[in-house]
Order: C-alpha cells, then sequence, then structure tokens
C-alpha cells in the first residue's frame, strides 16, 4: 500500500547515475588515475573566490538570525532586485523584481512550471537530445510528454517534426539552450522561426502555446557565440535559470524563474507557480546563498578550463575520424557512435574503463554524450582509448 | 489555459502571513514599538554559535569545489551517519545511515512521504489543531484529507473520534508533537493507546496504516518534559524531522525523513520518497548546509529565552482569567477566545495592535494561537492590551 509510480522512479535511478557508481567502483579497484569518467555533469571549476569571500563577510556584517531566517517564498526583495537589474543591465529589458521567483534549482523550478501550466490532458513537448528527467517531471503532474525528433547532424530543432506534434493540448514547448546533452547552441535564426511557428499555432488553438527555456547553461558558451534570451524573441516565455554551472554552486540549489509581464496571463501564471510550489513544499530557497547571490550576480565563470577541454577533445577526436555535433555552449560533446550502435559501443567502451553515456537515454540513438568538466590530464590519458575503440 | 487549483493556492495566502504582512505595514506607520505582533512561528534565538563557525571553518578547511558540489539525492553520507549516530545515542535505537533521506525541511519531506504512500484512493487523517500547510499538501497527491476533531480542552488525541475516522482506505495518520499550534506535548499514554488503535485497525484492514511524525519541534520542550520518539512506539512510523527550529535555521531548508527498517515494506516506502522527491525536482538538500549540520548535530537550542517568554506570558494570561492548553513545547499558546468567537476576538485585538491568529485556521475554532518567539519586552508591553480586551 505504496505509491507504485513513485516506488519505480526512487528504485530506479538512471543510467547516468549507475555509470557514475561503476566509476566510482572501478576507481576504488584500480586507482581514480585509470578511469575516464565523462559520465557526469559536474562542475570542475570552482566557484568564483568572490562566492567564499561573500560568504565570510555576511557572516561578519549581518546577524546570524537575519542570515538564517525564513525569507518570503518568492525570494529575498534585495536578491529580485539584483538579479532583476542584472538582467535588465544584460538584455536592455524591464524586468521588475516581482516577475522573479527565487527557486532551489532549475529541477524544481522546472516542475512547478509544468505544475503551473498544466490544464487538464495537457501536453508538453522536448526537443531530442533532451535532459531525462523531463519525462518524469511531466509525468508527475498528470501531463502527457511528447518527443520532437532531433535535427541531425546539426541538432538545431527540426521545425516540421515540432509542428506536427502541437495539438490544441499543446500547453508549452521545453527549450534547452546550450542544450544538455548535444552542447549546441540554439540560433537566433531557429528560436525566430519557431517562435513565428508557436504564435501562429496560438492564434489557431485561441490559447497560448508557451515556451519554458530551461537556461541553466545560458552562461557557458565559446568561440564568441551568444546564446539568445528567449524573452525577447518570443513573449511567452516563461525562463527557469539555475546558479549551478554560472557560479558553479550545483549543491546549493538556486535559482528563478522570470515571467514576463508581456506573457499572456502573466500574473495568473505566476500565482499558479507559486502555487505549484506551496503544495510541493516549497518555503524558500536557502537564505544564506540567496544573500550570497545578491551580491555575486554579475559574475561570470572563468570558462577557460571548459574551453581548452572542449578544444582539445573536439581537435582530437575529429582528427581520428568522430564525428561531432557543433558544441559551442555547456560543458558536453554528442559524438555519432561508429557502428552506429551507442549502447553497443559505450558498453565496448566501459570494458576499457572509458565512461560515456549512450544518447538512447536522451531521446537520440547511435550518439554517445561526453561531459567534459574533468580533468585536461584525464582527457590526454583518454585519447588514446577512443583511438583504439575505432579499431 | 493554467492549473486553476495552482493558481488559486498561489493567489490565496494564508491568514497568518496577511496578518504578518498587516504588522508590517502598522509598524511602518505607528512605529514597531507599537505593534504586538505574535502571529508568525519564526525563531527568535540565533543559531547556536557554532553554527556560523562551522561555516567558517569548512570555508578554510575544505576545497570550495567539493563545500558546493551536488552531494547524493538522499544526502551527504557523512550527514546520514552523524545523524543516525546522534539518534542512536539519545534513543538507544539501531539506525543506519541508509535509513535516512536528506530533505529540504519538514513541507517537501511531508509532500514527499504524503506522495509515496498515496495509493488511489488514499486519505491522510490531520488531528486538530494542526498545521494548516497539510491541507494542501495532502490534497496535491489526489487523496482525501480528513480531520479528527480537537481533543478540548486538554488537547491530546480523541482516540473514539479518530477511530470513527478510520477507514480500509486510511494511508497514515499525521502526528504533530510538540504541536503546532496547541503547544501541547502528546503524552506517552496518548501515543500508546494510538499505536495499539493503529495496530489493531492494521490487521483489521490488511494494510499498515502509518504514522507520520512531523517532528520540528521534538527539542523544544519545557518543563522537564521529553516529547516521545515515536519509532519506538510504534514500528510504522516514517518520522519528518527538521533543523528550522533546533538549530534556528528555517531559511536553510534542512531536515531528513527516517524510515524504520522495521516498517512493513520499509525499502519500498524509502525507495517511493525517493522517487517522489525525484518527480517534485528535488536533487539535493543544500550542500554547505549539509556539511555544516554534520558538524552541529548534537547542539541543541538554547530554551531559556522562550522559556521566559512561555513562563510570563503563561502566568499573566491565567492570572487576568484566561484559559490556556498546558503548554509544554514548541513555542505557541493556544488561548480560549473569550467570548467563544476567536475570529472576533482576533479582529478586536487587532483594532488594537495586537496580531493574534484564530484557531479557526488550525481546524479548531473558539481558541486562538500565540507565537512567543518575540522580545520579552513586546511581551512586557502587551499584557495591558490583553486584560483590557477581558473588559
Amino acid at each position: 500500500m505504496y505509491n507504485l509510480q513513485a516506488y519505480a522512479l526512487g528504485s530506479n535511478g538512471s543510467r547516468i547515475r549507475e555509470l557514475f557508481e561503476y566509476g566510482n567502483l572501478r576507481a576504488a579497484q584500480v586507482g581514480r588515475e585509470n578511469i575516464y569518467d565523462y559520465s557526469l555533469g559536474n562542475p570542475s571549476i570552482p566557484a568564483p573566490a568572490e562566492v567564499d569571500a561573500a560568504i565570510r563577510d555576511i557572516l561578519t556584517e549581518i546577524p546570524s538570525l537575519q542570515i538564517h531566517s525564513y525569507t518570503s517564498a518568492a525570494g529575498d526583495p534585495a536578491l529580485r532586485k539584483a538579479i532583476a537589474d542584472h538582467l535588465n543591465r544584460r538584455y536592455g529589458t524591464e524586468i521588475s523584481p516581482e516577475d522573479l521567483f527565487i527557486g532551489c534549482g532549475a529541477a524544481p523550478e522546472l516542475t512547478a512550471v509544468f505544475q503551473a501550466l498544466a490544464f487538464p490532458g495537457a501536453e508538453f513537448l522536448a526537443i531530442a537530445p533532451y535532459f531525462p528527467e523531463y519525462k518524469p517531471f511531466v509525468e508527475a503532474t498528470g501531463s502527457v510528454f511528447r518527443v520532437v525528433p532531433a535535427d541531425i547532424p546539426h541538432f538545431q530543432i527540426d521545425l516540421a517534426a515540432l509542428e506536427a506534434l502541437l495539438t490544441p493540448n499543446t500547453a508549452a514547448v521545453i527549450v534547452n539552450s546550450p542544450n544538455n546533452p548535444s552542447g549546441t547552441v540554439y540560433s537566433a535564426e531557429t528560436l525566430e522561426k519557431l517562435a513565428a511557428l508557436l504564435t501562429q499555432k496560438s492564434e489557431q488553438f485561441g490559447h497560448p502555446i508557451y515556451i519554458i527555456s530551461d537556461d541553466p547553461y545560458r552562461e557557458l558558451v565559446y568561440d564568441g557565440c551568444e546564446a539568445p534570451f528567449l524573452p525577447l524573441i518570443y513573449r511567452n516565455t516563461v525562463v527557469c535559470y539555475s546558479y549551478s554551472k554560472s557560479l558553479s554552486l550545483p549543491g546549493e540549489r538556486i535559482g528563478y524563474i522570470y515571467v514576463p509581464k508581456s506573457a499572456t496571463d502573466s500574473s495568473a501564471v505566476y500565482a499558479a507557480i507559486a502555487g505549484a510550489s506551496r503544495a510541493m513544499g516549497h518555503v524558500c530557497a536557502p537564505s544564506l546563498i540567496q544573500k550570497v547571490v545578491a551580491r555575486c550576480v554579475d559574475l561570470l565563470p572563468d570558462l577557460k578550463t571548459y574551453d581548452r577541454n572542449r578544444r582539445t577533445l573536439y581537435e582530437a577526436l575529429t582528427a581520428m575520424g568522430y564525428e561531432i555535433a557543433k558544441p559551442q555552449g555547456a560543458f558536453y560533446l554528442f559524438v555519432k557512435a561508429p557502428g552506429g550502435d551507442a549502447v553497443a559501443f559505450s558498453e565496448k567502451a566501459k570494458q576499457k574503463d572509458l565512461l560515456l553515456v549512450p544518447g538512447d537515454d536522451f531521446g537520440c540513438s547511435g550518439y554517445f554524450r561526453l561531459c567534459y568538466c574533468v580533468s585536461h590530464e584525464m582527457i590526454e590519458k583518454s585519447l588514446p582509448v577512443f583511438a583504439a575503440l575505432l579499431k
């Protein structure tokens, strides 16, 4: 007499986590230096030094009781203002603190937004390849989860395939760019075409189709590339942001939801997000870290380390003959599996202690994912293994 | 086209919060020193000094990357071990780290447990007076929320009334002792009778009726009173604990769920809790604070301040003629409203800038709640107002 669906979710971990645990086991057996673990997207550059300095300063400057008190559920007003100001400086927007809801990272923010937009029979679209947790998040709201097939080999958006999946029940399309797992950045052109299509279909169906912009990698871009800020392109965009990657604070659980004033039913959607969060037991984001982020909101990560890893891997693997999606963002490479079967290829790699995640888990078979938030030394040592696997 | 139920929850704040906001407004008008605000259960004693010292030490001793990294969803193994050891020292139990799931405070822990125990048609029982958020938490799982009427004037448990509400669909009974809002502590005798009843009914219905022990006030007891540790009395108890009150860290969002190995379907219930948490976007509890609590797990709060407030208020109000439930725990007094109508009485008090929450919000009319986590000075200044209201 317990919830069988919750049990299934709790007893079946993800393949990614299993691979990571396997890596830890093998590291204990043969030494960490002999394992080439590309499985987990855990930041490998530390938070900017200003973050820990801010923690020390706050402990000195603010009474303890005030540091650790409840904030309002929507977040500390000073933090909401700091984020609004930051976005306005950066994008020329007119965002108010009241448009922002401080959440505990992108995962609970997404679940709250899915719940808030879920009408009876609602359908949510993800674009392959996609972050696998979208599926349980959407299904927990009683809604239908649909997948737009991948746009191979460019990994932009197959708009014809997306259009074919739009129905009067479509509540929202989830957009994640820079993308996990492909590492591609959707171009302004791609997003403008998507916006035009959704505008037309929203009119046809008589209700808005929202875009939910899952945005934790926004700052992680290379080669001078910029990830467009979606609300500037499509007004019915709800942004879910996280400081997990941009400030390297994945364990601290902090981010924000932004509902543009110009979005249809803006204040009702905001209230529904607050209500959905409340029903899931959200009280406030961690209070000390709220104060820290308010002081660090303009900081950007030092991406040189990731960029160096990216170049080394991309250049070496393409020289060997691997085919790789254009990797302009996040910290992932998405590589075509030689032979075409990514599960079999990853299994073969695992025998050589090289840990890769098959794209099947992201709704895109035939490719595997490499997380290059690892040491450069590990990358160099792993290259001969990649070469050997091609033979 | 958004979720109307979530919208309703998000746009209707609680009366408690409204009263608190009203207090802030009045404070701005007439001065904070002229407002007697007993509305909100926000700790007024700071965290033990060791907490902020632990934060400083961790920043010095542990590399930043490691401090702020993801932990496993169930929590940092060192914290789980520290909590298990603490409980075993204190209660003579044999709790393993694997029996504990580190959560983000009691609210999301409760929602995960409700979700995990929710079978189709499940009913959850709360005992009046009760924490009002139980209702939206239970209803968000699609389950039925039922209330056992209050045991007036002792505020223990009316077992006959509870028994009358037990059905084959009863999944669990929520027990909150020390109690919000009554401040009473359920006696061992009360809890043993409850356990005997639930054991008998579980056999009759052929499935366990769990107790969900909402335990944030366990350490806040006075007069040498002890709040019994429910798993020692009833094996099918799932504990939801929070450090919000015991370490005065309400904003930091950390606690744990304990599923005893001896509970029926123990490992399945644990997995269902993990799965329910995952579907709500739980990734891990805030990582720095996890490390802090691991170092502070044996600390108890300095209760002298609360106890002094409690005595002053209790003695003065009873001397005036107010009738009050025996206040042995938490930081609440539950007072019989003169005239019998707590809403009218609270409204009258509000005209004199004395802010009290009517018990109607807690499923118990005719009483009002006082949160005495306030300054002693405010209490003393408010006493003449209480006296005037009796006339």
